[in-house]
């Protein structure tokens, strides 16, 4: 392995300056999308290829447009209330209801409620009626050779009912763009079961086939490549051949097996190999056979944005069609954004409605990780040639979720456990229009976060080193001036998780002095770690001296998860979360979960909802099956 | 026929108090929706049915986050500039690329960067590396046992690949909605050529369907049912069982052969039979065996009305769901609508930006007219108890087309001909996001709407009696303080439309006079009526004598379809319509249709393309293979 064999030098070309350049170039090459013509009830969404003329008039006969009697006018000329004229059926009249054809030379209709009825055969009426009245004549819907819908129009469901009403039974129409997907990545593998050690779930084309179906646009997949340069060819082929469009997913960096762009040189044209764009930023833009081909990174993250930004603008071109408007929003950012001038980067974050202000949460950066994306509410663009945005900047924010469902978020920042999952889902389950979006940032960034009227609730287990008690003290500290409440949550077991069998005999915080003992820790401002470091005070050891106490996780499951694959003997955890991942557990500390709220809060629909999935049975009976918890306090309130 | 035979009186309920009543009764009956379970990459926009929890941690295996070689971190202690460290292969380093797994307790990556190859087994580095350093940790993206997604969450790209990600290869989900739709009514019938008369195409059924899939619900539509009681009672009977709500289409009114409500009475409870609403009223809210049936009325735009007044709203509810927002949009009305108090009223309106203001022209009224949905920007409600708004009111339209397509779209306000369908065609088909939106008032209606700054543009063709020419005068007149454009359009020969084979044999305006002759007339302002009014002045004929001249339709191909089908023997219009119905034609005189545009408007890039189209070869020659037209003028500008 040498340098020489590696495409280090990837560019830094603007998005825009990239994209410009690649549509500008495609569009001279690209031989346009050809038509199909379909059935008219199958046209929902699709685009028309040439104007529609209607082939028949509708009503295509005059037609009775009320219930009663067709007559000729005439007959009825000088009926009044005191000269009534009576008719005779067939040779006078015919009864019809809303919609019959008027026949016989008939030109007018006498509504059911102006006749009198004499016998069978005869009707009197006492007025006259003027010709063509309540008549529908042929045409008044639409009349034969007019247009009913124009070339490069969009066929929506009153369409689809007007085409056939003007005799329209096929309808010719732009074919969808077809897009090809090659999976790359000797690495990459079907969901099986077990996984073996090494591979990795292709989960990325089947994102890709759904962001399709979203853009109107239809996807192949083809089976996975492995990272072959002559194997990666000849799939390419294949799919330029069979599409309008061809992703290639992962190879697309600068690694010694990404061969993706080494092909793509080879029989076509490489426009751009590296955007600078912040994740997605090894992406290529290239052309094979007037076709556009497009390069994609293969962390999840990345590989969203770059086909959110690329190949969907693509789409839409292809067809001549701008995309759809993304919803935006301007919000106040709760945490510091330090950015790279060398790129445009594209942050996940949270949204949420406090007080009426709208707060925006950064998520997780890491290009790796799937669960932002999830659990993203919009994306924040930082331009390049910014050095990102300060807590409290006004920004805008690209909606991924509406603002309605927006504002019906409780906003949860605090110390993370398990039962706060629970709640998210028992609260979506009993309110279908009701979310609870939790950031994890520990309990003193909940503290602050609260300070700073950043959040509906807080969730702490803050322990007060003076007094040996949880979580009041620091609330009447910071919060000295305001009406806070706390919700009593749980009391959980905190303690050490160790490995299944316990095989190193740990039996107490002691042990973590051994010098064959590694340890993993919690952030700074987790109540564990505070817990932790109170206990080695008191316990007159020197934190620093414990091995792994610098290696850092943000959550329980971060730290049992560590423990479980090895990567360390012990960390101080909660119970539910050791035997979530089948580890042994040495209890240490029970300590008390709150959530803290304003007192003002407390009468929102939105937490009198959320009070009552924490009061209810079913909630408390989850709890208690996870072990570790008592419950003997929940739902208490406490008004501080 | 008596009166006693039909249902007279439906009730005139208010739609909210009808729909909230019914919703209230169906959600004690209704049993709910079942689940099932599906592959992750078919739940695109389905909503899952329980919490899911990732089975797997992602990574499973700690990870090489950079290119580079893995190593056990102690061996790169002491490491610098001065004292650089040799590494060997396989006992010091493993080589990894991105992703690959950290295997023999190797915990830090180094990368490729910061090595310095020595030979094919030898590597030296210059600094120390900490543990973990440049490693993706076990569950950095999902953790075992975490909640990837609550129930009732709407599945979306990103949500397949976390699932995928986190081990789940299938979901359980809530079934869709499913919907019969039963079209009933012995008139009504599949698209047949030639469609037989008094018979009705079969349109309804298929919008509903297209209707339903935007609902994200799924349909099946039952063979038409003729009108049967007896028949009209099993079609419903299956339906019910067969799916979770059913409407039945027509038969809802209270005409002899409306048998819905009867037969819904007989199997199940009928809560409403008449909502006050216009169009829309005669629709029936009843349950069969706890499952919502409701009947809608047979017109197309009643039929759409109470579809997304109701159905909609049913779809939404059973799902626990609330249906997306609506757009809407401040709009200044164009003209004055006067409303019943007795109900609220659905108004489709052309909604237009001139000059940085909304307009809203409302659309023909009818209930039959399924153009007016095609037409249509969006709908303006007129609340019950409301007698309407006056011309210049501010009103809330609720769109059925974005804002931004909206501005994109030139409103032209006039005389209507068939050339401006071209237009209208050729400028969408070259210009994708620009489009033509044609109100059809007459010519005089332009010149007025042109006066308040409705529209852009204005086609029309007004004789001057004094100095015979046309349309300069006008504009002089009534533009007299305003720098105005006439881009000439077209010379269009304008004459008598008269039946094939002209069996009455007409040859001159005199012969309207003849009393074996009906003709049929364009309303007031239109420049049809105008050339007719001012040759019966020269001609000292006495116009009101002639028969027919009161009955008044608004567009040229109106009157041509009118003799077409034998209701009249001849109509002023032009060559254009006669031709395109088949009808013969006696020439009366040219006649000059220009478009009449403010000056400052020629220069905004609207137009601009709107003038590339008229001076374009394709569009004359389109003109010309119409007939009856004469282009020598086309496109040239008169500024006045």
């Amino acid at each position: 392995m040498t340098k020489k064999d590696r495409n280090l030098y990837l560019t830094n070309k603007p998005l825009q300056e990239a994209m410009e350049e690649y549509l500008h170039s495609i569009s001279r090459s690209f031989a346009g999308i050809s038509d199909e013509i379909i059935m008219v009830q199958d046209a929902l969404g699709r685009k028309t290829a040439s104007p529609v003329f209607a082939k028949i008039s509708a009503p295509h006969y005059n037609a009775a447009a009320m219930d009663g009697i067709a007559v000729d006018a005439s007959v009825t000329n000088g009926a009044s209330e005191t000269n009534p004229i009576q008719l005779k059926i067939d040779k006078d009249y015919t009864i019809v209801n809303t919609g019959a054809p008027l026949t016989m030379k008939r030109n007018a209709v006498v509504m059911v409620e102006d006749i009198v009825e004499v016998d069978d055969e005869t009707v009197e009426i006492r007025s006259a009626v003027s010709p063509w009245q309540h008549v529908r004549p042929v045409g008044e819907d639409v009349v034969k050779g007019e247009l009913i819908l124009s070339e490069n129009h969009i066929i929506r469901p009153q369409d689809i009912a007007a085409l056939l009403t003007g005799g329209i039974e096929r309808v010719k129409v732009k074919r969808k763009i077809s897009v090809g997907i090659i999976p790359t990545g000797s690495e990459i593998t079907e969901l099986v079961d077990p996984l073996p050690e090494g591979k990795i779930i292709e989960s990325n084309s089947k994102m890709f086939y759904a962001l399709l179906s979203s853009y109107e646009a239809t996807g192949t997949t083809y089976p996975i490549v492995k990272d072959e340069p002559a194997e990666i060819r000849l799939a390419i082929e294949k799919a330029v051949d069979e599409n309008d469009l061809v992703v290639v997913n992962a190879g697309s960096s600068a690694g010694t097996k990404d061969y993706t762009v080494d092909v793509l040189r080879e029989i076509g044209v490489v426009f751009t190999h590296g955007i600078a764009i912040k994740p997605g930023k090894p992406a290529i833009l290239a052309e094979v056979k007037g076709k556009p081909v497009v390069g994609i990174p293969g962390y999840p993250v990345s590989a969203y944005v770059v086909f959110e930004q690329v190949v969907k603008s693509l789409v839409y071109a292809l067809q001549n069609q701008k995309p759809m408007l993304v919803e935006k929003l301007k919000a106040t950012l709760a945490r510091r954004i330090v950015s790279s001038l060398k790129h445009e980067e594209f942050v996940r974050v949270k949204v949420g409605k406090v007080d009426e202000r709208w707060i925006a949460t950064p998520l997780n950066r890491g290009a790796g990780v799937t669960m932002s994306l999830v659990k993203a509410d919009g994306i924040l663009r930082i331009p390049q040639l910014t050095e990102g945005y300060d807590k409290g900047d006004s920004v805008e924010v690209e909606l991924s979720r509406s603002q309605e469902d927006l504002s019906n978020t409780i906003v949860s920042i605090g110390s993370h456990d398990i039962v706060m999952d629970l709640i998210a889902n028992e609260l979506q389950k009993k309110n279908d229009n009701l979310a609870l979006s939790s950031a994890h940032v520990g309990s003193m960034g909940g503290i602050i976060a609260m300070k700073q009227k950043e959040c509906h609730l807080a969730p702490i287990h803050l322990l007060d080193e003076i007094s040996g008690e949880y979580n009041i003290e620091y609330v009447r500290k910071y919060f000295a001036n305001e009406k806070m409440s706390m919700i009593k949550l749980v009391k959980r077991s905190q303690g050490l998780m160790v490995q299944q069998g316990n095989p190193k005999e740990i039996t107490s915080l002691e042990d973590l002095g051994r010098e064959d003992i590694s340890m993993i820790n919690r952030q700074k401002g987790a109540g564990t770690r505070i817990l932790l470091d109170y206990m080695m005070k008191i316990k007159k050891m020197d934190p620093n001296l414990l091995q792994g106490y610098q290696r850092e996780m943000t959550t329980h499951m971060a730290v049992a998860v560590a423990i479980k694959n090895d990567t360390a003997d012990c960390g101080l955890g909660v119970e539910s979360a050791a035997k979530a991942m089948g580890l042994d557990f040495i209890p240490i500390a029970w300590e008390e979960y709150d959530l803290l709220i304003p007192q003002y809060m407390l009468e929102t629909e939105k937490i009198k909802r959320l009070l009552e999935v924490i009061r209810s049975d079913s909630f408390v009976k989850q709890v208690m099956r996870l072990g570790g918890y008592d419950c003997s306090q929940t739902g208490k309130t406490i008004l501080i």
